[in-house]
């Protein structure tokens, strides 16, 4: 088949691109139906999350496992892998700077490598138990009832831990896991990485301590009614660089974004009465996650290097649009007349320099998500900590509620109330999500090295985001890092990106000034 | 493989149901699949109607193409044919009166061997071109562009005929796009049923013009809020027996149900700020469709007999929570103390007969979905000839606006302004369904069926009503059809719920009745 491959490249026959071989077209086609399974999927995750009505609940996780089951048959299928053995060698030869074709054979060669370690009879009821183990925790969590949740917990592991298992083992058991969401990193790397962030956070989380009122948060507490909410959010949506007619934004518990097709991202938040910031910078974060998504160019969508890979990279989009725009001086600037318009009366008599300052609120606090920019990585670290020992077999489920208040006192000098504000705050064990978390670290890594390589080129970004012109940040991350979708490994992307390594210190740098600034005395 | 099926039937091992053979475990279970599938694309279906940001449509239409390639490559896989070839006659010994290990053998056969007749690319094609369609319509139907349309409509022809033509031409050539709604029944008995529906209607539609003003349509005329319309909608949806937390209710275009899975009804309906009668009778009809959906016993949702398959038997049942229920004397008694606190002041000088009196207007005109008990039928019989005549090849695509102008002049009497109000009206021939429509009509004779035989069991139904006992009617439809599911063939669910077959003169004397009194001096 290898020559009858060749001989198609070189008649031009019957092919879907001109000059491409036969087999080619037929990889495309294949992984495009690969493609189309997994959003189909990533839709029935999101009407799960906004939409189902809650007696639903067992017949989708049927539905997702189903479509979890053949995706993944379809990617271990013999003549998928001996299609990408074919066309190697052919892809590698394909003259041009662009070499889309190698990159699409080597990704898709990678995807069908990893899919093939794992029976998809695992790989079905991971899917499976996710689904119903997000459902239960959901509930579970309300009544703040760890008994009830435990079952699902050490049934997501044990299953996570024996897919950890279908690799081989070269280096640590929790390779494979971090794989999954930063495809190249090792757990070395990324322990390296974190505990660096970690050691330089130490100061500055000491001196938040000495001025622990410097900063009032009052201004986004209180009472915001949720229509108002809602309304503030679309217009804020409306100010980014996202497409017309190709998203939309729906409440939910546990705020996420899901790219569904070219053309439909799907952007949630969670509407909190009292507490105007959740909203707020959800959204920010979320539109980050769609921004990147849409920016995916349409003719790679359903392609093997079409669905974004790395969620480090994913992370620094959101975060660079939450916490960089959404939290500088030059945005409180821009929000002000919205606030004012929305809630009436109630901001009359702010400055956007004291809205600036209750949006950078920080304090050690319980909930990640409600997190400030400096201790978030210290919940991130937490976690990781605790993954890798599950993984290193020294920890047990039945122990993970007991290790999390530990260490919410060792990290964060707090105590735990209730297992809801602790080790049941997250969906991601839940949802058998292991090997994610360190990702949202890397995140806020890539996003401060992106933002000095943005100012580098555009100047001073503070006034750019004054004149609205977020436009222009959004060519720039395109042309960056949107437009490469999952052509490279993280490191490569970072490397053309960035042009080096990742590296904590432009992070610990901004929150040293950052934060010194705002908690002086 | 026959010996080894029938010896684990003998031995019970191993096999999921105690005393059935592994084989038919198998067949369940890949049925399932088949069906979650299916259901997921239902899913993708929903959304695409009432969710998805425009910008998505492409994309979508591949979703929903490769979910039919997968579900039809999976309904005809060799090995699931012979599957069921084995277990046949196992099924037709198993003991009991229920037999419904027979059933479902012989509906899975009868599935199966109809989509082998059909190959895969012609179905995701059929899948593709249905979605693209309906979304050319939508923007052309807004313009009244029968030009921009026709594309369409010649594409989906094209195709329906392509697929008719898979099958043994031993009827007529419409006979196998019916059977896809009505199986079982021939284009032959269609004709019958529906020419003397069409003959008896004649002097009834005749009674109707002697006295056009005899009904007073205003009361559910006028201005009516959005927001209004739909808390009325849901406190109605609450008043029917649909099961709690299984459904929900959405705004669209063009109403429809959906079953989404055991547990997950969707519900929609259209609001018309001028006319109450759109909203509030889409909804009940809708809500017939859902109970009949949540009414398949949970056991049986993703078996072969889950998938409601007589679209008359489901039309039977909207219209006779629309027709039988919502529009009669009782219900307006029900309905108008809703109308009182819903919309202030607007009916506080109406009296249920009045109310009863608008809701049974009728009169002909232009647009089915707005139609009148007795004239819809007339709606259907022109698009039944229509699609005849386009399989009996007598018509072509390019003519039906000019055809469609030329019978509504003589079926209704009236003249139609544009493409919009006329062949552009409804969305089945853009999403490809031909031998859809007789179905409806098809459902309002069993509906009137129905009514009779629970009236027979139940006594006044219209004390039932007053009452709001809607749920003894609920239960009594429940044992008569919806525990059957698809297990029998519509002629056989007709013997077993109605103890005759279908006849459209229970339809017909109470069309007769209900409008020559409310129609008379």
């Amino acid at each position: 088949m290898q020559d009858s491959t060749r001989m198609s490249a070189d008649t031009k026959a019957d092919s879907a691109v001109e000059g491409h071989p036969q087999g080619y077209a037929t990889l495309l086609e294949r992984f495009a139906q690969i493609s189309d399974l997994t959003r189909a999927g990533s839709l029935l995750g999101w009407d799960e999350r906004t939409m189902m009505p809650s007696a639903g609940a067992e017949g989708r996780a049927e539905q997702l496992a189903t479509l979890s089951r053949i995706g993944h048959e379809r990617l271990t299928d013999d003549s998928l892998w001996e299609l990408i053995e074919e066309l190697g060698s052919w892809a590698e030869s394909v003259q041009g700077d662009d070499r889309l074709e190698a990159d699409t054979v080597r990704v898709a060669r990678r995807e069908a490598e990893r899919a093939r370690r794992v029976p998809v009879e695992l790989r079905a009821e991971m899917t499976r138990a996710a689904s119903l183990g997000e459902t239960a925790w959901a509930a579970a969590r309300g009544e703040s009832d760890f008994a009830a949740y435990l079952p699902h917990l050490e049934r997501n592991i044990e299953l996570a831990r024996r897919y950890a298992d279908c690799f081989e083992p070269e280096g640590h058991r929790y390779d494979p896991l971090l794989d999954e969401y930063e495809p190249g990193m090792g757990t070395a790397d990324a322990r390296k990485l974190l505990g660096e962030l970690r050691r330089g956070l130490v100061p500055i989380v000491a001196a938040l301590a000495e001025h622990p009122d410097a900063v009032d948060p009052a201004p986004l507490q209180g009472s915001f009614d949720v229509a108002g909410q809602a309304r503030l959010a679309n217009r804020l949506l409306g100010l980014l660089p996202l497409p017309d007619s190709s998203w939309r934004l729906d409440p939910t518990a546990h705020p996420f974004a899901a790219g569904i097709a070219d053309g439909d991202i799907r952007l949630t938040t969670r509407y909190i009465e009292d507490d105007l910031s959740m909203s707020l910078f959800s959204v920010l974060h979320e539109a980050g996650h769609g921004i990147y998504e849409a920016g995916v160019p349409a003719a790679l969508s359903r392609s093997p290097v079409g669905q974004l890979s790395s969620l480090g990279f994913h992370e620094s989009q959101s975060r660079l649009w939450e916490n960089w725009v959404g939290r500088s001086r030059a945005f409180a600037g821009l929000l002000l007349p919205m606030l004012r318009e929305e809630f009436p009366s109630r901001f009359d008599a702010l400055g956007p320099e004291q809205l600036y300052r209750a949006a950078n609120y920080a304090r050690p606090s319980l909930i990640r998500v409600e997190a400030d920019e400096v201790t978030y990585n210290l919940h991130i670290a937490l976690r990781f900590e605790l993954e890798l020992e599950l993984f290193e077999g020294g920890l047990e489920a039945a122990d993970l509620a007991e290790e999390w208040n530990r260490r919410t006192h060792d990290y964060l000098g707090i105590e735990v109330p209730d297992d809801a504000h602790g080790v049941m705050q997250d969906v991601h064990w839940a949802a058998g999500l292991f090997g994610y978390f360190p990702t949202y670290s890397l995140g806020n890594i890539i996003a401060a090295q992106l933002w000095e390589a943005a100012a580098a080129d555009l100047g001073d970004l503070e006034q750019l985001i004054a004149a609205a012109e977020l436009a222009t940040l959004g060519e720039w991350l395109g042309d960056r890092v949107h437009r490469h979708a999952a052509r490279y490994l993280p490191a490569e992307l970072a490397e053309r990106s960035l042009g080096r390594p990742l590296d904590p210190t432009p992070l610990l740098r901004r929150l040293g000034d950052k934060y010194g600034e705002l908690y002086s005395a």
